[in-house]
């Protein structure tokens, strides 16, 4: 096995997921994961933890979508049931075919998801965790050869957390003592309230509230959201490319949208609820090991010069204890690139300019 | 796919494990039992049955017994949880590699095995039904071509299962009435009572109180068993071959054993708690669909003119309501061949003569 594999697993069950002994640990492994699969199950009979394993798989989900007549009972008593008892969850992405639902109804999706809420609140009371394994399918959603892909995975995974975390604390702690954020760049002027919200210093471990590895932002829950935003970066939603999206926002909600391809893809999403038309997440990408826009929004919304917005769920470790932020089925970030021509101020202060942090060197006030 | 896969999908989801609308369902799909996975999905999905679908790899699972110090805690919480409240569990066997825990040590193997007495109590405790997908793994096992494979497995498991029901019912009958069988043949002279015992008509059907998909066979609990028994057909034990295996009960118990090869793997499941040493199981082989020995239990036991043996666990269908029969954390068959020079006896009187019983054409009494 490549060492890399392995060292990947000890990332995500160490520092990530902090997995002690006597853990109840479930493991959901994508249609190419197995190698990491194999690393993670070393790592986790080490440390003595307990293991249910999960077969994820597009092509399984996407039969029976396809089969089932859409009526979805409430979330099911076995899954509930494993999800409530467990103390992690480990995701370790990587399938053979990121398209492989794209013929799956979009209000099918939706209704499984609504149907899934319970089960969704279980997994993420957990100390969860989502990586991916580097696969061919992956790589060729990158546009890059699948060794080059493997080294920018591992490149991005396997860093010095501690160092990063340390950088992030300082944007973290302006949103704590700001109010006000707003994004200035082509096609965007938008303000946000984070009045009251605590950021999260996401450095890809539980220990800080951050449930993705890689990681590398800072991300809060805003509100009261006013403007107008262009995402400039494409993504990839439920298996369907979508480009150039431009939303408008008026007391808070998308007022207006549209995007330059599967823009009705986009209107599907902001019509699945009430919160799915209002902002759940601003966050501020930092991890400067990623060079590139792979098409994958677990790395691309960490991307050094980048800022996300997501509209739909809100994560409650950005809220005042015992409130709940936006409440949505969905939750889908879009991405802006602000390396060239943009601003981010907070409280009127300049922030960011062309991608420069104030504390950092070449910064031009 | 394959048309025969979604055949074999709809025999296992309708008429082995009955499933219905709102079921919770826990599908286990091996490493390459992929193909399957996605046809029972479909078949789930059209149900409108509740899924839950494990990963079953026989690598991960290695890595994990391999890497832990031995120390298995109980049944851990989120395991028994799930299964607990799944009402049907649907493995789906096909590896890619039938020795892959050849390197874990059997103690190992046995020490987990005992410390998840519980979850598989659980599991059997639902309508669960083993079956296997097709595999070039298996194949080789079997020393046979991909596709020879393939329409051996079909062959097996695509039947008139309705029509062996009534067939195997006269065997059943036998049995019930029965107090004592007997088997004689080269190296054989072997007593048990099967007294106020029940024998399943194991039709591969939930509702037959039958688990294995393919199936065929009639068995029961023996006990008191005396005498000599000898397993002129191989079989792999924990990724071991073991042949030649000779058994010699006193008092129902395993007194002496011996093995062509790997007699040491035997002695270790004998070792394995007290019920090791005694029979959890008599079965009659009566599916003819199944025509050849593959180096698969699943298979092989099935088969038409074979008697086989487990020491170990009893099932509580063949016991009076109530009573448990032979308690163990093993169960381990041994099939012997019974087409040539053999008899069966049930209080005396013959019920099969090398081969053919006494109700068909042919037997000589």
């Amino acid at each position: 096995m490549d060492e890399r594999v392995r060292e990947h697993a000890e990332v995500l069950v160490d520092w990530s997921a902090r997995i002690e002994t006597g853990d109840d640990v479930v493991v959901s492994v994508a249609e190419d994961a197995h190698d990491l699969a194999v690393a993670v199950a070393e790592k986790l009979g080490e440390r003595g933890a307990n293991v249910v394993t999960l077969y994820d798989s597009a092509e399984v989900s996407r039969a029976y979508l396809k089969a089932h007549d859409g009526e979805f009972g409430d979330d099911p008593a076995h899954e509930l049931a494993l999800l409530e008892h467990a103390d992690a969850y480990l995701r370790l992405g990587g399938g053979r075919n990121t398209t492989a639902s794209a013929d799956v109804p979009g209000e099918t999706q939706r209704a499984f998801a609504r149907a899934r809420e319970g089960t969704r609140e279980a997994r993420m009371d957990t100390d969860w965790v989502s990586t991916v394994h580097p696969t061919r399918s992956l790589a060729q959603q990158a546009g890059m050869s699948y060794e080059e892909y493997q080294q920018f995975v591992y490149d991005a995974v396997l860093r010095d957390w501690e160092s990063l975390a340390d950088e992030m604390a300082q944007m973290k702690d302006v949103l704590d003592a700001g109010s006000e954020v707003r994004l200035l760049k082509e096609d965007t002027d938008l303000t946000m309230s984070i009045e009251n919200r605590t950021a999260v210093n996401s450095a890809a471990s539980v220990a800080y509230d951050s449930h993705n590895l890689p990681s590398g932002e800072v991300f809060t829950a805003p509100y009261a959201t006013e403007g107008e935003v262009f995402f400039d970066v494409p993504m990839t939603i439920q298996s369907n490319r979508v480009t150039d999206v431009h939303l408008t926002f008026e007391d808070g909600e998308v007022v207006d949208f549209s995007a330059g391809q599967n823009e009705a893809v986009l209107g599907d999403i902001l019509d699945t609820d009430e919160g799915a038309r209002r902002l759940g997440e601003l966050g501020i990408g930092m991890n400067r090991g990623i060079d590139r826009f792979t098409d994958s929004i677990l790395f691309d919304e960490k991307m050094g010069d980048t800022v996300h917005l997501a509209v739909g769920r809100a994560y409650d470790s950005c809220l005042p204890e015992g409130e709940s932020g936006n409440q949505s089925a969905v939750h889908v970030d879009m991405i802006t690139d602000m390396s060239e021509d943009s601003k981010m101020l907070v409280d009127g202060e300049l922030v960011q300019r062309n991608g420069t942090f104030r504390w950092e060197d070449g910064f031009e006030g």
